[in-house]
């Protein structure tokens, strides 16, 4: 009502326009309207960010433009989708957000929009008292047939995940200050936590192989449990088989117990597949993205982690406590 | 990352969770997956709705669940396009947002949500110290050669509005107070604010009838202005023609023609056809939906508002200075 419209106009075609497919109308319309390949299906998501909550307001306004569609390419490749294009909603602060924010925030989402393919198609700004809060969705496709759904997993089947775990986290500790101050472990792990590195060409690679994925954005008890939940299985976990990011090796246990286990922000995939398909899933890996076999599914409605004896680890982290509205 | 995640799934499934059609994979993975019949094109929209600015803080939830599916629903019916699902993020204040304002929130989004065929496919949720803002994406499937797109107005063309037009900017007005106290008129205006009916059928209706289309939410010369500059044309408006919301008819002339040419809130369509076509589109209006033809499109790069006498009116509202950059 308030709203200064030929801002947003003016806000959109300056900094978030851009080209788009043939075919494709973009930005400019009441809707964009784009075709789907036949045979395919649309994925469709959603994410939210706000500040305070997401991110912090000190974030370097490149990484976070990137950030905002890798958390969103990230729920892409737990499914095993290409993307399509997605939509953007920000409010804005009347405040604080100046034009080279506007510059810098674009330009990481560009950045990394063309390197996925992932055109922006439309969007909806406006200015506000409040904190920044950025809105979304994400449009890709993929073959109904072999989507990595959730629902999918079976009993017997491999569990793995890619990359490396708990260095966000860390540095989401650190920087919230719930870990005492450290510089040099910061330096070393506030990359994973800043620009994430959404597993698209995973996820595409794992179709016809994986069962089922997830991303585990929530932390991987928290997420495999919705598999868990989903297929109606049970997993055990190997904990001396889970990658721990190299630069958090050294804190204590229960910091990396906490990290890997529970910790949010690392959009790794965990997937589930045949024991059939080791080798052929080993073949997907490369040296950025490493995959791990941690453990299998079973019978039941339970999580176990089993330490190097075989031996139920009875001190889960707390975020495991979410994830007890499963087991009952 | 302080985000409570169980409250999130809870709080989608008690109130948003709703049943999808066959074949659709809805909440609950990391994308929806859904199917667009052969020959149709997706079309896609988003729009944001910042509490203070596009709603009052003392709105009635069950009106405002419904408002933030119905301006997202316009974008379809402007496109003639037809409903396949949507996406819901709410950024949730702590504080004053209980229980009952979700339940009658959840009420008001999915009556419209089944009278259009519109499910919730997924959504994102999260508490914070801000105002109450919504996000909404809408997926609709739509003929790509008879898309209404806003850059297909041709010179010569009739230019049909639908239903009336100022209600809604008035209520407003009164509302926030610029338009001093009337309790009478803000009963009788303040349902075309607050319970806006999209024109989703209307639109499908157009298809192969209307050559362009574009809802009228931000006033109608600044949205008509989008038809002409993408369609590189201009346009005659009679302003006696223009169909005046009952209620505010007796209101002096000035706050007529702010409502009318500027007062935004108005989810009505405006559109242009061959004038071949005059007899099939009024075949296509309804009591409910009366459509007024108010102008031509002519060859230039203007809109031009004539009165009665057929003299161009200079004295035009004040949101039509919005428009001021299209002309130069």
């Amino acid at each position: 009502m308030d709203f200064d419209l030929v801002s947003e106009f003016n806000l959109i075609n300056r900094y978030f326009k851009s080209s788009v497919p043939d075919g494709v109308l973009g930005i400019g319309d009441d809707c964009a309207l784009l075709n789907v390949p036949p045979g395919l299906s649309i994925a469709i998501s959603k994410d939210l960010l706000v500040e305070g909550h997401h991110f912090f307001s000190s974030v370097n306004p490149y990484f976070l433009g990137q950030k905002v569609l890798a958390v969103n390419l990230s729920d892409l490749a737990a499914m095993g989708a290409s993307p399509l294009g997605c939509l953007l909603g920000i409010s804005l602060p009347y405040s604080n957000i100046e034009e080279g924010w506007l510059q810098a925030f674009s330009q990481g989402f560009h950045e990394l929009s063309k390197m996925h393919c992932c055109p922006l198609l439309g969007g909806d700004t406006v200015r506000s008292s409040q904190a920044l809060t950025i809105s979304m969705s994400i449009l890709g496709t993929v073959s109904p047939l072999l989507a990595l759904r959730r629902d999918r997993a079976k009993e017997g089947d491999d569990i793995w995940v890619s990359g490396s775990l708990g260095a966000a986290n860390v540095a989401y500790r650190l920087m919230s200050g719930t870990l005492s101050q450290d510089k040099e472990l910061l330096s070393a792990t506030r990359k994973a936590l800043e620009q994430p590195k959404p597993r698209v060409l995973l996820g595409q690679n794992l179709l016809g192989l994986a069962h089922s994925a997830v991303d585990i954005s929530d932390g991987l008890l928290q997420d495999l449990s919705h598999i868990l939940r989903a297929s109606n299985v049970a997993a055990r976990i190997r904990y001396s088989d889970l990658p721990v990011a190299k630069p958090i090796e050294k804190l204590p246990s229960e910091s990396i117990s906490q990290a890997i286990l529970a910790g949010g922000d690392d959009y790794e995939l965990c997937f589930t597949s045949d024991p059939i398909k080791r080798s052929k899933i080993r073949e997907v890996a490369c040296e950025d993205v490493p995959l791990t076999l941690i453990g299998q599914i079973e019978n039941g409605r339970h999580i176990i982690v089993v330490d190097s004896n075989g031996k139920p680890m009875t001190n889960l982290p707390q975020g495991y406590d979410h994830f007890s509205s499963y087991d009952v």
